[in-house]
């Protein structure tokens, strides 16, 4: 994981961060998304995959995904092609017993994460579909349009887009530590960054401050951006940054996290790598929150 | 604007960048939301202001802003504390002949930049509660809550949230040039760097490469992130980056747009001070955009 240049800290940002979601191949065709023509050309092309969704679960066929072409009563969202020439489609399924779910195949890592990615997709923009039937403004059911990019109302004609929550997750440093914090809802041991939803009116910078501030009481002055990780769960867009403290007094809001404490490079090591003597964790390699870990773990090296 | 250190290109994020809405003095005491007499304290202490939106446009009584205290039957939104203890909320009203569009206060530049950034809080929060009085799942009218941070559904039980759509903008490079476009909408001479809607499953360095593909058929490389803007219209995060152009031929979408074309840091120089012998300009000092053209260029006297 090559971010961060010796002492210099140049972010070199050619490089793709090996987290979930962020490895998709699809051209997304945006161009064609209300021609209806050349939507019916690519729906009825040679080699169409579909994805099918049920909540946060993908509709399998045995041991593999269900990707067969859409089915003419399938009303589908396109998600793009990809460089094979392979056009790709999502569907909203039914509940069966051969789903599983996106998180469990995100762990188990059998499928290529092009693949991972192009599911990410269409569980975000299916469960929009699933969540906005009615029109917000006035409350008519509202019909899907764009190839699933956009929601029109027939009643007040109001058109409705797909939502995507930008999120701020940061490795707070101090000195030679970072700061981790645990939700009580959370596995036995695991610690991870802070992290939080953004709110109208606020910079990704001020959103860092306030949410730092919340949580632990402390106080951030420089942040740096990192990279970002789209989080289908149901439609995040995590902004990751390494923010620096000013303080290292921990006050925690007992409403949102149940621990914080400051980790020291050693310690880190140890949860990163899953050898730490008392059980601890630091967050899954398929999360932006890993990888932040390691930027600030590396940049500790550096500075220590 | 202190934004590269010379070659290194070291990015120094402890710099507020001069740009409007970023600027919001406010603790959002997001702790007390839901606790009703917290809220009806607040609502009832000494220094108040309440800000008074309809549409795009802010409430004047006379010169000034009416930022009177709330009156008892007005429906409001708790912003925060300044640093003076003052407490600020935010309602929305009646479209009347007192008011002004914030686009044009923003360009009179009259009011303190502290005050315009709790205005662009109150707009996207008034927005957001005006266009979505009914539950988007069911349809069912929706009830503010969490002093406006929330609206539940007393039928499915849904909880909806205020919805921030990030934007991604950026200053394409290459050599020494930089990419301009122009909206046909646009008033006549104005350019500005390109941007556009990040979609759901994509990370911030994908949008930006889709984006600068579509609209003028250039292939981006590295993508540097420079700094982020509230853009209250009605409710956008500018995600501002400088993206490196890896090939010159422009071809544009003229759907999106109506003209594309690289700029030198001579001309560009000239048009950012309002001088260009044709009336070219590149976008107002407000905008994120302004800011983007200026830290290109910086980049492109260092490099030539």
């Amino acid at each position: 994981l090559q971010c961060f240049n010796g002492t210099s800290r140049v972010r070199s940002f050619s490089f793709v961060p090996d987290f979930a979601f962020a490895h998709s191949p699809l051209d997304r065709l945006s161009a064609i998304r209300n021609n209806e023509d050349k939507l019916k050309k690519l729906r009825e092309s040679k080699a169409v995959s579909c994805v099918r969704i049920s909540g946060d679960q993908l509709l399998f066929d045995g041991d593999t995904p269900d990707f067969s072409p859409p089915k003419p009563h399938e009303n589908i969202i396109l998600l793009g092609r990809d460089p094979a020439q392979k056009n790709w489609f999502a569907t909203a399924t039914q509940a069966t017993d051969s789903l599983k779910s996106i998180r469990q195949i995100m762990i188990d890592g059998a499928l290529p994460k092009e693949v991972l990615s192009i599911i990410a997709q269409a569980r975000s923009l299916v469960h929009w579909h699933e969540t906005h039937g009615f029109c917000a403004r006035c409350g008519t059911a509202s019909v899907m349009s764009d190839a699933g990019y956009r929601r029109h109302c027939p009643a007040c004609h109001a058109d409705h887009f797909p939502r995507t929550d930008p999120v701020v997750i940061m490795a707070v440093t101090r000195h030679d530590k970072v700061l981790l914090g645990r939700q009580a809802s959370w596995p036995h041991g695991m610690f991870s960054v802070l992290a939080g939803f953004l709110e109208p009116g606020e910079t990704i910078e001020q959103a860092v401050r306030r949410e730092v501030k919340e949580e632990s009481g402390i106080e951030i002055g420089r942040v740096e951006y990192f990279a970002s990780q789209p989080w289908p769960f149901p439609a995040s867009l995590m902004i990751g940054v390494i923010a620096e403290a000013l303080n290292d007094h921990i006050e925690i809001d007992a409403t949102e996290i149940e621990q914080a404490r400051w980790v020291g490079a050693d310690e880190l090591r140890l949860m990163l790598d899953n050898k730490h003597p008392d059980g601890l964790t630091a967050s899954r390699r398929d999360a932006i929150a890993w990888h932040l870990s390691v930027a600030a773990l590396q940049r500790l090296s550096v500075e220590t």
